[in-house]
């Protein structure tokens, strides 16, 4: 069986095929291990080894990594910088694509200042915000500038993504403005379901007290046990 | 067929029974929609208007629902602020859990600023950080602490969960203090594999990096199109 896999991931290299769903929620993931083995100089991974360190099965592995063209080799492994070249440029790491935080409070500020944007290739070109106190702050070489201007500064720059971490009951308003002035992507803060606001939007919803309470629910049902 | 399942709700009302895993993901999304029901004042709720809402099907909700006792009445619909309650004790917003912030970065200082901690009926009762210019500070009623009194810290008080804001490098350590302490649910702000350090331990984890990656993915693959 796992024989066979391998002999199907020599003979769909180098084709683009469809990725499923399922896959594509794990590529970020593979990215994260790779970088790391990039880091410590890793050239070469055998299916086992990342199975060992990313807690999967090696058989799930070359599954994986044959749907979007195997790249492994037989008693040889993956070559560590060509699978994280390929991945990255399966996730759009090298696009370069911009983005603005819509909200610069203690959320939005903290997302500017995390290194995680760089890391994925994003580049934060502006914040926005609706307090005087923030408006013309400089925040990692990010300018704060007044909502009021949000519209105007889209229409005059390329914005991929806009990151949403302001007040719920702001929301509808910003995003049918960033929408009339072409914002497609949204990474969604607040718990707005947006598919209302904007139906052929792009939406990745970061739900952190849901998040939250699935955790308490976890360990309420360890207790009762 | 809708027939007999709400004939099932009545059937199964004050019965507690398994939840399975699905449901149990979405509970966190009932608890929000119900909250905001509650805000607008609206008692009754039927299985088609949380449909509309929610944009789930109506059958999806009431199957949902059933599992865990149906409070549903056939031509007359839930009572929210009952459905609410069930689910907060079920979610274990009630039982008053303590969290400890452990980084007091920007992410940790943002997070002991948000509301939703109070909004889940979760305790923050102290941060942590190395950073001497962090110690001694006070967030939103919240001390910063030295990260070398987490251990006292924790035997001294009941802390329920930790939420792990602080760099990659330290978080194996951390942890393995915190285990030993009696700390036994984590909520996951760095990309560390838990279970690697305590097999045992409950963990949520919240990949942010992931997320923004799946999001330039769609991007990405909506602009080939």
């Amino acid at each position: 069986m796992e024989e066979k896999m391998k002999k199907n991931e020599q003979k769909t290299a180098h084709k683009t095929e469809y990725v499923s769903p399922a896959v594509i929620k794990r590529l970020p993931r593979y990215f994260r291990y790779l970088r790391e083995l990039i880091r410590e100089g890793t050239m070469r991974v055998s299916s086992s080894e990342l199975s060992a360190r990313m807690h999967m099965t090696a058989s799930q592995i070359r599954q994986d990594l044959n749907c979007f063209g195997g790249f492994g080799q037989q008693g040889y492994g993956y070559n560590v910088q060509y699978l994280y070249t390929k991945i990255s440029e399966l996730l759009g790491v090298g696009e370069g694509y911009s983005a603005i935080i819509v909200g610069a409070g203690n959320l939005g500020r903290a997302l500017i200042r995390n290194s995680m944007f760089e890391k994925r290739g994003v580049d934060v070109i502006a914040a926005f915000d609706v307090d005087p106190q923030q408006i013309g702050r400089k925040l990692d070489g990010v300018v704060v500038r007044s909502m009021d201007e949000i519209a105007d500064f889209c229409q005059r720059h390329t914005v991929d993504i806009a990151v949403l971490t302001l007040p719920k009951e702001s929301t509808a308003d910003v995003v049918r403005t960033l929408s009339r002035a072409g914002v497609r992507a949204y990474w969604n803060f607040t718990s707005t379901d947006l598919q209302d606001i904007d139906p052929t939007c792009i939406v990745e919803t970061v739900h952190l007290g849901d998040s939250l309470m699935t955790l308490s629910y976890r360990l309420r049902s360890k207790e009762d046990v």
